[in-house]
């Protein structure tokens, strides 16, 4: 029997929820749901049923786990803890200072209704956080570090866009090299903001704009570049459209450890993704966690869990037998 | 209350183990337990108590988890299952094609005493295996790669020392870089044995011994060398000493996988690890492992497991409020 899909939110991470439902065939889409006019709302699949967000509680009894596909700024706070009344819901809920208050509000609401979520999947948080936590716990005496990229960051590329006169642009974040390197050693630096990651952007000018002035503007932008080594770039809007179409990412995630008598032998664990589309790939961790979802459900389990809670094994959709014949 | 370990063999694994312990002020050492004659067994922690394997049942009561530290060829499959009847255990079982045999005797030893076992722990089978599982859940279309090395194979380098005229020997496993490229560039290569990996071998002769012979002999064994690319170096016992002492090893995990509505969109996941001690590395897998163990027995967990069936969280000294805030 297939595990019925809910998608909340049909933007490119709901696309990528649609998309990755057809790669794992114990899966089905039960339903898009959104708040736009569901007449105008084209899905990707032949038949798929798009439904007003609203209405999503009138089918609790046909989805076995909702994915919440919002943003983590105003819609996904208020939308888990909403839908946790209804449904088995997963999230990507990525702001990571506001978690613990995120994750109290909707372990009440799935724990009054009997339902079970898991909060902040995909890749950092998630993944990333995994590699964290096995590798600080195998290595008690180390250091961790995480560089981001080379990736779109939709913030500072929101940011390029209101600066005046420029009418495209997008920004990337870009890991060092040579702090990476630095971090591989052994010699666990200390590395500021600036050594971490450059920050390379790519700018179509408004007609008759002052390039100049539009650089300067975006290279001393507190909060967002003022603390980075910045590139500004400026090309034409053919250019942009046919480079700058992509939302690839990425990055690293290191522990450099000490082990033995005089804890002076180096021990380093690196985890790296390279991504093509972040949207889908965060989307193929969200469907593969509601796979666990289901089944921790089946188990019992209710309220809100991360993806420290889940065992492995849940993920896959291999026996514990076959696991261990083909994957250990 | 700490965690009382108790070491079943005190090769180089046991030692790894016993230095971990210090870097855990959760795990106290308990008891050393070796087939020698424990006066001749000189711990490397002051006041160590050291035992006689055989009289390790007398202390089930004092030791909340037993690692053992012995061989996959012949002693784990006699250990573990025997010392499950008395002890909660880990071992790290190593030898793949035979881990659902092990596994069903460690899992109804354990299941008849009311222990916890884990068996397969370390880096291959243990963090590699988590790797694999993870990352071909998550990416269903794809091609799974490990690579090892650079490193020490012990079995490799004791048949090195079995040639006529060879007096000192030792062979790296090297994985080839260009072969590593090409997995990252997404082509999905099918990669023969000979493209993988290099083996690199040094050899200290016998007095007068035929160097060209002993490279003969090497580089055509059977099983061992004849379909790798192998390079044979004579070098001087001194040398030999100075410079090839210590037991390096690593490797990478790769999964290279497809998705999107053409499935053309190339997502890369990437696991890696440099070792500059092999047996100090495995043993601070277990020891982080033996805390996951001592929790989920407290639970009232019995039988056997593998990693793929414990939660991270368990792992982690810190609790699941610390973790969330600190590490998703």
């Amino acid at each position: 029997m297939s595990i019925k899909i809910g998608i909340a939110g049909y933007g490119n991470l709901g696309k990528g929820v649609e998309l990755a439902i057809r790669q794992n065939d114990d899966m089905e889409l039960a339903g898009i749901f959104t708040r736009r006019d569901p007449a105008s709302v084209k899905a990707l699949t032949e038949g798929a049923k798009v439904y007003r967000l609203d209405e999503a509680k009138d089918m609790a009894d046909s989805i076995d786990v909702m994915i919440i596909c919002g943003g983590s700024a105003t819609d996904l706070p208020e939308q888990t803890p909403e839908l946790a009344k209804y449904f088995n819901v997963i999230d990507s809920f990525d702001t990571h200072a506001r978690i613990p208050e995120h994750f109290a509000n909707v372990d009440a609401a799935a724990k009054e209704s009997g339902k079970l979520a898991l909060i902040s999947l995909g890749w950092d948080p998630g993944l990333f956080s995994l590699n964290r936590l096995y590798a600080e716990s195998i290595l008690p005496n180390g250091k961790s570090y995480t560089f981001w990229g080379k990736g779109v960051s939709q913030g500072h590329s929101d940011a390029i866009r209101r600066v005046e006169g420029v009418k495209r642009g997008i920004q990337y974040t870009v890991p060092i090299e040579s702090a990476i390197e630095a971090v591989r050693s052994g010699s666990q630096p200390e590395l500021t903001t600036r050594q971490k990651h450059l920050r390379e952007c790519w700018v179509v000018p408004e007609e008759g704009a002052d390039t100049a002035k539009i650089e300067e503007s975006i290279k001393t932008m507190k909060n967002y570049f003022d603390e980075y080594d910045t590139t500004v770039n400026f090309i034409t809007e053919e250019e942009f459209d046919r480079v700058h179409n992509k939302m690839p990412h990425g990055g690293f995630v290191m522990r450099s450890g000490l082990t033995g008598d005089g804890e002076n032998i180096h021990q380093m664990i690196e985890y790296s993704l390279k991504l093509e589309s972040n949207p889908e790939f965060t989307a193929s961790v969200l469907i593969c966690y509601a796979r666990a979802l289901a089944r921790l459900r089946a188990e019992g389990r209710t309220g809100c869990l991360t993806a420290f809670d889940v065992a492995p094994a849940y993920l896959s959709r291999l026996s514990g037998e076959e696991l261990r014949a083909t994957m250990l």
